[in-house]
């Protein structure tokens, strides 16, 4: 053989995406405790909590008593029903236990999902400002991600007067109600409205509902699985459940992709982690010390909302759901990431700046996490206003 | 916006892989044992046996003490430096810590690595027979593999020859040793030759090692870490160890991909599984009982190689490692996957077709697993024998 190619070997284009700038955030954040400083953390995108009681009893129940060796490709079968069980209970939904495929976090639902729906070339509509793994995740597999600019005007989030405007089809749209970073969330009408459009335009709904359950309003989050049985409908045990680092979520998958996806996790997972499934299913007995968590980030949320505009954030995202607030600071900076190291220099507080979220707009913005203690979150507003000042 | 496409939407071409065969094997066995007959399982590529109990002892420690939310895209520094240690210990390399990545399973090693060094359109080699899911992980992210038909005149395995013969350059060359399905082995100079011929005409040598360990000769099987700097060397807690549920592997990453393979994984994974990877740490020092399980595993081989010829198993490949004996059936069936339905049916046995591992010519070979009990293989072969007659 001759003819090895020109450029570098064995290092892809595609590997060449950006990183997460809350991880250099966390860095910074991690240099400042390691001399010693104090850091109040607003920056991480989970809870300071770990999994509920129930889970981390059930977890302890069967370790080193089961084997915990590889499960069937889409979850072990009483996990899948719990979840069945759960958009009975929860959302008056039925869905097929057989449309339920358990995921490696949401992330491998994402990777699943987005692979067994898009072929390289498609083109992927989402709200810009978004959670980047879904441009990173698409670009990395040869889809092209395409932004529709959102602000204050829609709630940040996508509409069908949005894609009626674009000059060339999507073979996708991905939403995200509440979303991160801003947590504002669509209305029944708006996300059915959004589903019609993507049925009428031949066009796939991926509905991202991990922020589902952390919600401040009189109205709960509506599921796509209400409104359509054609959307990739994604959840994680991550958020509401308290259980980040078990990388479990799950995926509702439409009738005609369940083959694909159960092919696609037998070759790129195998299986999501074995305890993680098994501990999993008591997380919906849990919900008493969950919502506990949640009665917690709403005390956070009005705390913030309230004492933000005292420091100079006064152009902030709603905040119907999730654990965010995502503040306008273009009165302040045209630089959010040098500003939030100048936060963290000055006050100890490390925040995400919106880089990471919108690539054209997110220099006029950051993130703030109330997923922390509240002590964390008092301290941290009068922090910020004393140095607004 | 107007021009869905004609094609159906939302279903990929690339989702639309062929599912593993042994999980047909699988489920027809399941269905036999809900009938209240008995399996000696022979099909499965994984331990009996669950967690070592130090490892089992660690998770326990920490669960419900520690939060587990995300580590670090790359993992837990203990456990990448537990990690350099084994190289060091294990095999007198030198490996930095920086350049390992913790990952979830070898599944995610394989994702991230393929993704970090090849594009679209590039060519990858392998040996045919191999695991199945190299081929259709590349397949999935656009990358073409290229099979390398092997057989026993080379031990399964690839070589120089095979790839100055191609007819088309290719980006990559994946080897195995020991092997699944043959259980074969590459010596220090095979290993060496391909990594060169890798290193002089731009390929990038992907070392799968995840059956490293489970060697049955005088020589223990040699580490792509040791003649190759630029090779992307892929390992697992899941054979040798014994934690396949667990979802936990290792790559060591070339210099060059490392802050690649960092960014994909934050975006395609997050991170690997928490308490998995906190436990681990402890999977190192429990070699005393790990090793046992080699020993069993070696029996049980002894036992097969002596006994399946007496069934008309006569030929072998070699089992160097690993734990499987892969037959060549040609003399008995020219469809593997009807022979193996009819074993299940006829003896209770289930083993796998190789079709798996061998598109083209897994119609004559048959893969048995001998990581089972004893008992399970030694009836086994009183039946294949009683059977064979």
């Amino acid at each position: 053989m001759s003819g090895a190619r020109i450029s570098s070997p064995g290092i892809s284009k595609r590997g060449a995406i950006p990183p997460f700038y809350v991880m250099e955030v966390m860095r910074a954040a991690a240099e400042r405790e390691a001399a010693g400083l104090e850091v109040l953390h607003m920056e991480v995108g989970q809870p300071s909590t770990g999994a509920p009681l129930g889970v981390v009893e059930a977890a302890r129940a069967v370790l080193g008593v089961q084997t915990l060796g590889y499960t069937g490709a889409l979850g072990i079968p009483p996990l899948r029903a719990a979840i069945a069980r759960w958009y009975r209970d929860r959302y008056g939904v039925t869905v097929p236990e057989a449309r339920i495929a358990v995921t490696t976090g949401s992330s491998g639902a994402f990777q699943l999902g987005f692979l067994a729906a898009f072929d390289p070339g498609d083109r992927v509509a989402m709200a810009s400002p978004s959670y980047p793994a879904y441009r990173h995740t698409l670009t990395a597999i040869g889809v092209e991600p395409v932004e529709l600019e959102a602000g204050p005007e829609t709630r940040f989030q996508p509409t069908v007067a949005m894609l009626e405007k674009l000059d060339k089809p999507v073979q996708g749209l991905i939403v995200a109600s509440p979303a991160n970073p801003t947590g504002t969330m669509l209305s029944r009408e708006e996300l059915a409205a959004l589903s019609a459009w993507c049925d009428a335009n031949g066009v796939r709904l991926v509905s991202d509902e991990i922020y589902h359950g952390l919600t401040y309003g009189a109205v709960s989050a509506v599921t796509a699985a209400e409104v359509s049985e054609r959307a990739l409908v994604v959840n994680s045990f991550s958020k509401y459940f308290s259980m980040t680092g078990w990388r479990l979520g799950w995926m509702i998958v439409p009738e005609e992709l369940v083959r694909s996806v159960e092919c696609l996790a037998q070759n790129l997972f195998i299986s999501a982690p074995s305890l993680s499934q098994v501990a999993a299913v008591a997380a919906f007995d849990c919900t008493e010390e969950l919502d506990g968590h949640v009665a917690r980030y709403a005390r956070n949320r009005a705390l913030l909302l309230g004492e933000l505009p005292k420091a100079g954030f006064d152009r902030l995202a709603p905040a119907d759901g999730a654990f965010y607030v995502y503040a306008d600071v273009s009165a302040m900076t045209a630089d959010s990431e040098a500003f939030c190291r100048r936060i963290l220099a000055e006050t100890g507080i490390a925040a995400t700046p919106g880089i990471d979220f919108d690539p054209a707009r997110g220099r006029r913005f950051v993130r703030f996490s109330f997923a922390g203690a509240e002590e964390t979150i008092a301290e941290a507003a009068r922090r910020l206003i004393a140095w607004g000042r």
